[in-house]
């Protein structure tokens, strides 16, 4: 039989904060571009942490973030000048969580519970405390200690250290699946929040449980 | 001063060999369709290639072209059957080439020309009979032999370690950004064939030259 859950881990983007935000300030600065801009941007930001681990060539979540905010408004045909970009950079130091986020953490709170984003501590730190939920998280890991991305397994090793709890008594909650696919493969117990109702990658590996939001955990832990 | 390139390794997918086929096949299976199959398709195959490799759950390229389908389909809605799945990855055999590339081959076979391609042996050499070039060829090199994906240098110097040549007098080819930047950053003269005219990802690194297909490839070389 599994050990109980005795700490979680979350992710950050998506997860515990709603990056809707980005779409709706991209659409007030390119009206009729917003949901294109913020969605092609999102997915170079990834791929950028992707290949830049593969290639052994690090640069921090900030920059690579900008870096993919630059392309895509290449790509678009987006005249975006230093202005609208630091704009747009803003929103990720400020979004907000999901609804139901802080009820669950509240049901958690008798758990270790922390962060593990590939955000630099410099993003980490004022997006929990606009959100004042500082309180709820005994450590805020960032992969920039280490200067390689998810879904490297030294990332999540990461907190393992820290934390000094067996990987097998971690749950991991993320709403991207490559993140929870990383996740499982390292060897935590994985919590897929499937917000937006996606198919699962075929990827090798089933994450231990898939919910439609953070709202169920705290009940499905209390019988774990 | 740069020596002169004295071999030229080229990218097969999307370099030397025209997936178009794919989304011709894909458009008659499951019409209005083709394109958005196709694009996911190859999205998520690339996706998985890095993925994988970042996890350390190697799986080789047939494998993962398959998940990626199986993955493609159900997110599309589309019931593909095995038959149909079958008949899908089949073309990948026998994609041609495209239309500049023999006659460029003939023109820079002075050279020692080498395939470095994720596709797996079983792959590549069917392609390469397919479309009668095995003669242009002196290596085929995949990936498989080190159970990693491009772009990890490791996948760019097995070409270095096996033609004997330094690399900077080894020109890489290929018509994926993201794979110029891998060869790029390990030091390989780098052509980008840009053949959809995209913008260039913000990688922290330059290609030697961007052309629009391989036709002028050997003219640059001549006075190089």
């Amino acid at each position: 039989m599994a050990p109980p859950v005795s700490a979680l881990v979350f992710d950050a983007y998506g997860t515990l904060f709603d990056p809707f935000a980005v779409k709706a300030r991209a659409e007030e600065l390119f009206p009729g571009n917003g949901a294109a801009l913020s969605q092609l941007w999102r997915a170079k930001q990834l791929e950028y942490s992707w290949l830049r681990t593969l290639m052994g060539r690090y640069e921090n979540f900030w920059k690579i973030t900008e870096d993919a905010l630059i392309f895509s408004c290449r790509t678009l045909k987006l005249s975006c000048d230093e202005q609208q970009r630091k704009q747009l950079m803003r929103v990720y130091l400020t979004l907000p969580t999901f609804p139901e986020v802080k009820p669950a953490l509240e049901k958690l709170a008798r758990l270790s519970l922390s962060i593990l984003s590939n955000g630099t501590p410099e993003m980490l730190s004022p997006l929990v405390a606009a959100n004042n939920m500082a309180h709820f998280f005994k450590n805020i890991f960032s992969v920039d200690a280490l200067h390689m991305y998810k879904p490297r397994p030294e990332v999540y090793q990461l907190a393992v250290a820290s934390l000094g709890i067996p990987k097998e008594s971690i749950g991991f909650v993320s709403s991207n699946y490559w993140d929870i696919a990383g996740a499982t493969s390292f060897g935590f117990r994985a919590y897929w929040l499937n917000r937006s109702s996606s198919a699962a990658d075929e990827l090798g590996v089933k994450p231990t449980a898939t919910l439609p939001d953070l709202s169920s955990l705290p009940a499905l832990l209390a019988h774990s």
